[in-house]
């Protein structure tokens, strides 16, 4: 292959635009690795960043955060952390949050590194003048000390895409919950992130799942996936009733909030038991603000808020192992309901935008 | 003494008056104790009372839910948690949180006491048909099961009530703050709760505890305790710039609201850093609703937030043991501005309203 | 039925002996209930009662502390924590252990109920001579306040016994090990305890379960249930680097202890990693000391150990939800391995003594 | 400055000998900075090093861990952890612990840093072939990535080396510990991390503050710092009596292993209250075993045994700020009995060795 073609998504004149561009083949620099893409992820980010909703995206970018691809080059020794080294031809993905920076007051003081102010993410954060750094790409650059991790080989790659950036992600809102065996628990939104949130739920040893939502279509999913009940979210004010009628008339013990709509973060609150707890993971981008009663909902309720930024390597880790060991019980794959090419790639986020499709995967070299 | 005297507050066409009534001394039931009052308290609820703002009051009541006062009669033993028995002429005081019914799902199950469905307050939500089951009384009927507690020799009872239902309230907010060494901590109001929680936020080894407030003197106050910095809540929008300028540009690890105005709580998660945690204790009843941002404010921020009601009864057991330990330290009696008689109280709910005093106490038998 | 039979266990001139006798029908006092006993088991712990190897145990007694029974007589409106009432002819189980004070200082300041010295056990701290307060017995007499539970309908008694007092003991275990999603955890010993904690550490979400044990038949039955792998225990000094192979040369990050012998502490504490978290709950009685090295083991390790003792009311009711929600997956029933009339309770002592039985079941009117 | 002494400390045929050797400045690499070192320690570790107790140390080697000096050259722009560079002249600390990696299972999955396979400490692990990298030297090499923080202009570099290691790992000790309001804490050693231990207890809010030693001198000392207790270890079985004694007879909510004798670990078990907490610092070499009795001293008494083992950045950077705000309450500065010349490390050896000091300090360029 002479040139690499990738899908470069552009500002110009306050407009967002889509080209496919072609890149010469970069030289490795010491520690680097070169990726043949298999797939990349279409997810609700990419829709906000066709929109520019998204501050300081440094574009043009080559969008496409969460990838899995064939190891075709490497610039010497690069090892996993147990210290195996990776072999060219190997399929692997790696942690798109890169440059965590170790060295901050956020990394070394709080040991809260999803906040370090140094982070960089790969298909977001990168322009296209720092190199071929998102997975809409037939080659992706993964630049030293990137954090790869190989698929093992129970987990084909079409699973793990399925899963795609809103595996990890519900799987650190998940942590976050600290979910107790025997719990309730409720999902609000059944995207990538809900519909994961809900399988970590089941995971976690929660006796009743139940998820909320507009799509009867997901919400058919979501009981394919093995969650004990569904709530209608087009029902209106009578959701909340359905969801304290399903949990004694208490509420869960956990709630997630996974749908991106402020005013969820007000209901959950309200589907959520006293000294309960609510997670908050959905509200990826300012969607607006949502009025609460700090009385009725947060104080009287001795309830537990816990907002959830990113992931870190650990959630990529846990959730890749958790992926190949249970492949079979959820079938993550059924989640993908197209492939596009990287020509596609517009169709592809109108398709994602209008809820067309569950979940959007490109093969940029071909499925 | 023939007859006891108690202010009784009631309800009559909707309007609240008191009225100084007089009692027969009742006879004491098996386990029951009868207290002499020292000295009750007129607290920010005894105000809302007086406007028949709390839900679900038993009017006519007696108010006044934390007290300190002589043991007068014992029915029979009865002992503290270390199985030792009170005596006649114990100076003490008591949980006024009662019948935490020790047998319901949020006792039994979720273990959060203080969201038990059948607790019952002193003060408040007993009715005078129940007896005299409130501080603002010359005497006070302690029930059977009554948590009992002495107070050491080296905490007079002004001392004790200056810190008030404040008090405990505070130290269950600290605990929930899980403040760490070296933790910048920020508390919204300076009221009882507010310097309480300041005071228990030094005592856990915080480097920074600044103090938010509209009154000078309570400001005042703070900085007499030894709270690091106070910003001056009259000064608008400046009061968020001039926090975050005290910590770094990041905003506090802890914050703590006590104020119980809802919009401090929007202002509260702005003032916590990334990964802080909010504590809400101040928002007792419904002052309305706040406006927040859950993207910016919880969701991105990665914020702990955690509401908490009520206190049991450990929470008293070691305000207690704080406040004679640091008796010197903090000079509790300081907060208690004047010391009403049991005709005074109306004069006293004014005075508390329009913030004429720091901590209004009773005395019912004189001072 | 005129008389009630129970097996009675005295303790005559310092020998342990049992003896059928025969009881009128109690009357109940308020609040009190009859129950016609269906089920009882016999445990580890009546092996040690039956050798006098617990200190403080008030012989004669009627063993039997985890049982299932019909309602057979209420003497006035019992509900359970949801504020059902208890029906005649209700399928029950009830927590054995009663009159945690809920007012000591274990009980109201540090919230170690388990360890208030006020409890007594059904089966183990009560006296005949305090009533029928055994399950080895046709009929058992509930006091008023003993917190009783419905078995649901999908949760047959054979089931429910199945898991025995192992179960919420396992249960409170796994709670302590805070186990997360792909954790690898161990349990040592594959009694009641331990295949239960094998259990509820899969259902926690572990990725990989190991169980060690001696016994082939009781590793057999793991492998039934789903465990990953197991370690014959007979295997000696090569157990810990079986555990360490499978667990990446780093130990598990939990291992859980329920294997009753003091050595296996100093083992496990090896099989863990660095970091890792050491749940001891198999040292019921005193089985003797062991040696261990605090710099390798402890303090280098960076090991967290949590000793588990007892169980409150919350473990026995999620236990009871959870064995009603995954009785199909893991088919409790199959624990039993016989059931004993109480003429039988001698064998059934010696079986379970000698390893001959699993799980020893009394039908005290028979089957 | 032409030569550079250092005292090398290498194994010659088994034996350890000490000698001073010359050196010439090394070149700065990019991101490297040389230290004038105006104060070393001499703590235990020296001692063990002294007599080769210490695993895989690479002798020769330049002893000294924890350091003060003055920056006196900066090969480009270096930065703290706020971002603010550092000067020339700057008064400045480091962290011992280097090259923790980032990018092993333990330090990314585990996130348990302290046990990272590839961390190096300066003055322990690194050998003079690597450098000026222990601060037994006139200057230290630190190298690129080395954690470098500013002395705050009220903490004088002659407190900050008084505390010395001890006062991080007694810092991070107390993190492990999870000291409450009011809880009783017992310190077991009051060497360099007992007595810190003692005074980060005492900063968060315990209410009762134990010291347990066999010398009378330390003892004092611990007086001086304001610890409520001490008792004399030589006292021998007593010691339990009288800790249960000063505890009402329960044992302490928290008891911090700091002796460094294997034998104190199962004495510090039994002045633990039933579901205390047991932190195991003190056994940072190998000094032998210990037997103990799982059933009492943990199962049955529900204890929490957390080992710690090491410091990261956040201890140091929070003893410091810690140091410098509560300076004149503690003035460190006491526990230093004398200052050292390069020449006299070894007398200040011996003396540490023989307790005749409390803290030795080297002054490598005089003091």
């Amino acid at each position: 292959m002479c040139k690499i073609k990738a899908a470069v998504m552009d500002k110009v004149n306050g407009e967002i635009k889509i080209e496919i561009k072609e890149f010469p083949e970069p030289a490795l620099e010491a520690g680097a690795v070169m990726l043949k893409t298999i797939y990349s992820e279409i997810c609700g980010t990419d829709v906000h960043l066709s929109h520019g909703q998204l501050a300081e995206v440094p574009y043009p970018i080559i969008p496409g955060h969460i990838n899995v691809g064939i190891i075709e080059k490497i610039s010497r020794t690069v090892c996993d952390v147990e210290g195996n080294p990776f072999q060219v031809g190997d399929m692997v993905t790696f942690l798109d949050v890169h440059e965590t920076c170790n060295n901050c007051w956020y990394c070394l003081v709080a040991k809260a590194t999803t906040r370090c102010p140094n982070r960089k993410v790969y298909g977001i954060t990168y322009s296209v003048k720092d190199g071929l750094l998102g997975g809409w790409s037939q080659k992706i650059y993964l630049k030293p000390g990137v954090k790869i991790i190989k698929l093992p080989s129970n987990l084909p790659p079409i699973d793990f895409i399925a899963g795609g950036c809103g595996a990890p992600t519900a799987l650190h809102a998940v942590e976050r919950a600290t979910i107790k065996l025997d719990d309730t628990v409720i999902v609000q939104g059944s995207g990538a992130v809900g519909l994961n949130a809900a399988i970590f739920s089941m995971l976690s040893g929660a006796s009743q799942v139940i998820v909320v939502d507009p799509s009867s279509k997901r919400l058919e999913m979501a009981k394919q996936l093995g969650v004990d009940y569904t709530i209608d979210a087009s029902s209106g004010g009578e959701r909340i009733a359905e969801a304290l009628k399903l949990t004694n008339g208490r509420g869960a013990d956990v709630t997630i909030e996974a749908s991106g709509n402020p005013k969820a973060v007000s209901e959950g609150m309200n589907m959520t038991r006293d000294n309960g707890t609510y997670v908050i993971v959905g509200q990826y981008t300012d969607a607006g603000d949502v009025s609460i009663n700090p009385h009725w909902q947060i104080n009287k309720k001795h309830l537990d808020i816990r907002g959830t930024w990113g992931i870190d390597y650990s959630h990529l880790y846990k959730t890749i192992r958790l992926m190949a060991k249970h492949r079979e019980r959820f079938g993550w794959h059924r989640f993908v309901s197209k492939i596009y090419s990287l020509d596609e790639v517009e169709t592809a986020l109108n398709d994602v935008e209008n809820l067309q499709v569950m979940k959007a995967v490109i093969a940029p070299n071909g499925d």
